[in-house]
């Protein structure tokens, strides 16, 4: 059965990685439609060896449309999302707008898959850094229980998308230049640098990252009384996020049976060489699909506590394959 | 009182900055001794206009010596520390092959300097990770109680030393211009990289950075029972190191009182601008004495438990500066 689909943003950085994966699976795709704004139409994309041209997208772009792939900023899903879902299509939001809306099920195929068939419509994908965090924690909040959160992050620059990328590129050359460089996307110096991230402040001095983190949390695990806290970081890296977790679960577990349970979660792979102390880092997971886990060791300050290193490609499964298995759960 | 100084390893990052901070806080020198391994002797190193010879170390170095400062590594410590004692000086170790031995005092002045009193010689610089967690919360320690720290650290490539550093702007202009590069000193690809810090491993799953972090704090606070948990990261940022400290206290602290402990905390400033969403950050705070707080908030997860983000020069504050701050209680 295959599928009409429409990509809405499919010349950023996710919907680039959007057709690498549809493509790389062999989604089955019957029609590909690709939507962006007025400067970009008439631009073509590759896909499966054809140039792809792109159209306007606009409120009548989804008819016969199976799925629709939204990568483009909250606004834009929130305004043609529903004339998608009228025309009988599929919505999967990449964009953080529906994510917390009641009735809009936020899914990880790893976790809460079910959820699924309660959609009227729209589904959304988790933030990046939310389904980093959550997919090696799945197993652990199932068979164990998790009393409390607290996460730390190291986030790459490509979360603030592709300029962002080129712009600590050229930041950086011109600081081994001994060059000033003025930095407008990011707005602060960011080569060799890093910053508490610069999403917008709320009144209770977390940024929506780190909101995102936590609602975000409680919706997955349907669980409004699950403890957790998380501080966001920009740090000078290309492409991945990483992650310190601190996790208190309601009972013991050792480290063994720790890695037991990572070697049974989807999703997940174990990454460690304890005995050279190297373990994943940003750049020996860029463009791969798992969310890579170790140096999981006691937290020698409170008993029944873990600390756990992750790191994942967040334009990959923490977006893009994200979405695309929403799909294929479909 | 002018004092003769001996400096063991002045030609390293460490020494460096002494040399230049004795000079910036015009410290009573009769005479300057510049001591170091075989291969540097001869060499000339400025001192308030003056050059002067890097002489031998060796165990007679010391007669007529005051005060040593010694940041050539723990191997080094232990050998010369002796004879200096022996000759009448007082040995100030930057290395951390003292730190924990019984007897010797692990001092941070703007905390706990009446222990200095019980030196027998030698007195120990904490590890510029410690340094820069502690000062912020010393004067929390003292009102209110800490019951619990954990720690995620961003540091700097400078904390590998001069030749780390190179080798990552090295490393960093060979990934801009797309050649491969072979990373020596630091043994792992770095640049727009990062990873659980390299220090070595211990049984417990936690490297040695980090239980200096732990164990120390318990020393300096002359407190066993302190709970505290760190997680080291090495980012490739150049110069300073930035710590997320969430923190537990023994009983409820607004975030406006905790704006003014800070406000009255000797060796810490304020940096922040709230409405900017704009924080202290490592090239901000490079070559400054203090250490940055800011972003403190109510932990969303966790009653009487705070988010604080510390940044601070760890070869300044952390390191230099703290040496001789110790020299000038003495």
């Amino acid at each position: 059965m295959s599928k009409n689909i429409a990509i809405i943003g499919a010349t950023g950085l996710v919907g680039q990685e959007l057709l690498k994966l549809l493509e790389e699976r062999n989604f089955p795709i019957n029609n590909l439609k690709l939507l962006a704004s007025p400067r970009s139409v008439g631009k073509l994309l590759k896909f499966k060896g054809e140039s792809i041209p792109i159209e306007k997208l606009e409120y009548n772009s989804f008819s016969r449309i199976d799925i629709v792939f939204a990568s483009a900023g909250g606004s834009l899903s929130k305004e043609f999302a529903p004339s998608a879902v009228r025309s009988g299509a599929i919505f999967i939001d990449n964009t953080s707008h529906f994510r917390m809306v009641k009735g809009v099920p936020l899914i990880i195929p790893e976790i809460n898959a079910e959820e699924i068939k309660k959609h009227k419509g729209i589904i959304a994908n988790p933030n990046c850094s939310t389904i980093i965090m959550l997919i090696p924690l799945a197993l652990f909040y199932k068979k164990f229980g998790i009393k409390r959160i607290f996460a730390a992050t190291y986030q790459a620059v490509s979360g603030a998308g592709a300029k962002a990328m080129r712009e600590l590129e050229e930041e950086t050359k011109a600081y081994l230049e001994g060059n000033n460089y003025n930095n407008t996307v990011i707005g602060q110096p960011y080569a060799f640098n890093l910053f508490p991230h610069n999403s917008n402040m709320n009144d209770n001095g977390y940024v929506q990252e780190e909101m995102k983190m936590i609602n975000e949390t409680k919706k997955i695990f349907s669980n409004q009384s699950i403890e957790i806290n998380a501080f966001c970081v920009r740090v000078p890296v290309m492409r991945a996020h990483s992650e310190v977790l601190n996790v208190e679960f309601s009972q013991k577990i050792s480290v063994n049976t720790a890695y037991k349970i990572l070697s049974n979660t989807k999703g997940v792979e174990i990454f460690e060489d304890r005995s050279n102390n190297k373990w994943a880092t940003p750049l020996n997971v860029s463009g791969k699909n798992s969310i890579y886990v170790g140096r999981i060791r006691q937290d020698l300050s409170r008993k029944n506590c873990l600390d756990f290193w992750v790191v994942g490609d967040q334009i990959r499964k923490g977006a893009a394959l994200n979405a695309i298995q929403i799909a294929e759960l479909l």
